[in-house]
């Protein structure tokens, strides 16, 4: 299985709600340091998973829309703490309609997982990974 | 997937026994820098996989008993090599156990893994992953 | 000259007033990863520059006070952008009133600088040094 | 599961054909930090998944036939792009051959898998991961 | 005293002359992930060091000019060998020349020193400081 | 200013004898990563700072008389806490004296400063810098 991963990031507030978030549940903030990696069991023509120049504009444009943000006054977002656990999916998730989409190029289409792992620190970090 | 990972540290001295380990055989220590993941296909009712704080102190209590020490003179480890592939199967084990007896909170229940790193070094590290 | 270095984090919301900032106007927020650094000349009769757990402790109690807030409505920080360089000064000189107070030990009397570096991202930090 | 990681680096130059590359159709290079992977799920008699000694020897070989030089010129790589992807299952295929033949030692007749990630920068890098 | 660093990344070939690089003689190459450090005495009345925006898009710029290139063949570059510290004393240059061309904003005047940290490995890097 | 930084890492058992040390008065280990720094104002004709491959064979020789060693029993480290800051110091003092016999080649007669840093931890470390 071959995986390449790529590096971006975001900075967001917010503010947690219930007991177990602590001193989060005041209006807060966090650096996510982003890794999004892609799989595929072979390698197109070129020699590569995917068209890393347009899966890194790809993903900074998901970013874009989450970044230098409130994320509690995001419509999107709503009804939701938003976690790292909850924004790894998200990221997975719209990367993984982009790609659905074609907008990784044809070499895409032989992907067969996403992974994002959002580091909140030098100590902490969290990923969500699901099929294509 | 979701997984949740978490940093800390322990430092300790001990020796090898076996002509493999070359100058290890002496008595010698190491920093390992331990990172314990926590997987779970389903995030609770709060957004996350596990109370981060709760496993935080559980992780820290689980190296505190390891931690300043020679480890040639824990009983706990005796009759065996503590290399860096059997500490991190004892830290996981007992983080397992933890999770087990609901030290992790409710919402550990849902763990399916539990994944130790210990870095030996910045060449050097090992792992240890099993089922919950 | 010795240097001896810690580092911890916050986690912080804020916003930025004056065009030079762009979409960091709006409230936004970071992890700040910090280092703090304590140098002099000579070690003491322990042959360190200052005890180390006393220092990540008023480090870690310097931090707290900025820890999961909104820098925006912290009285003390009022009136000026809450920017990395900024930040890094405010701790830098709660630091220096710690050691200059005695908090830091006896040992402490002895340092001739502290420097505190800001990680913002894995692109960008900021750091401010000052004497004793 | 057990996985025991060693690092080392190769510094290369290259060029690739195709479109897609945009510039880096042009002769131009790259450190590659290269994380070798090797997966047990049992230790041995010593407590270790594989010699770590042998295995960074045998890394270090298997690098040493493509650090300092012009890949474009190696004929054991001549007909492909050597991508960041190629590179890694190329490394990784002749660390197999390797532990196959024995050169690691009879404990790494246990191994499992292997997997190797080349770092080509601070925000992308690439794995292949095989059966062993 | 205030520093802001910012890092960004090159990938090139080159070779050196010299018996004391040895296989270095050969057609290579490397990634140089490149920090870029500006220190100024005093804060702007933003509250910053330098435009960090502005300041990335300079790098990005001056890097643009060496990045996926044989420096072997850049004429600006003939006739010395392209070290990992020659090329830190180029780029910290080239930065110096549009800082002093007010390319860094206003506030750029009063910048009192460059630094440029080239890292080539994980194991090897070196820096330029000069005065500007 | 010029700067070149290599990296090689040490593994160690010790005490300490104090009571601010606390739990570290036990028997325990580090792994030390270990930044050895070499400063000039000047290249020498090949365009470096100083011959990186003997300054590597150098620190790793200066390395190896403490690697593996339980520092406790070492008679040149008698009397005295072998802590990050004292270790720091006799690594650089060995260095310098290797310096100043010739051992680094000619160029290194032009080094005007050497710093060494060890990191204990992730979040811990220590240097001293001392002319040359």
């Amino acid at each position: 299985m071959f995986k390449v991963t790529i590096r971006d990031h975001i900075m967001i507030a917010h503010s947690f709600t219930g007991e177990v978030f602590g001193p989060a549940q005041r209006m807060h903030g966090a650096t996510f340091v982003v890794d999004a990696s892609f799989a595929s069991p072979e390698l197109d023509e070129n020699g590569i998973v995917v068209d890393i120049g347009l899966a890194s504009e790809r993903l900074h444009a998901v970013l874009a829309d989450l970044n230098y943000r409130n994320l509690d006054e995001e419509p999107a977002l709503a009804g939701q703490n938003t976690t790292t656990e909850v924004l790894a999916r998200v990221i997975a998730d719209r990367l993984a309609d982009s790609a659905n989409a074609g907008d990784l190029g044809p070499g895409a289409l032989a992907l067969t997982e996403i992974e994002v792992t959002l580091h909140e620190s030098h100590i902490a970090w969290a990923s969500y990974s699901r099929p294509l």
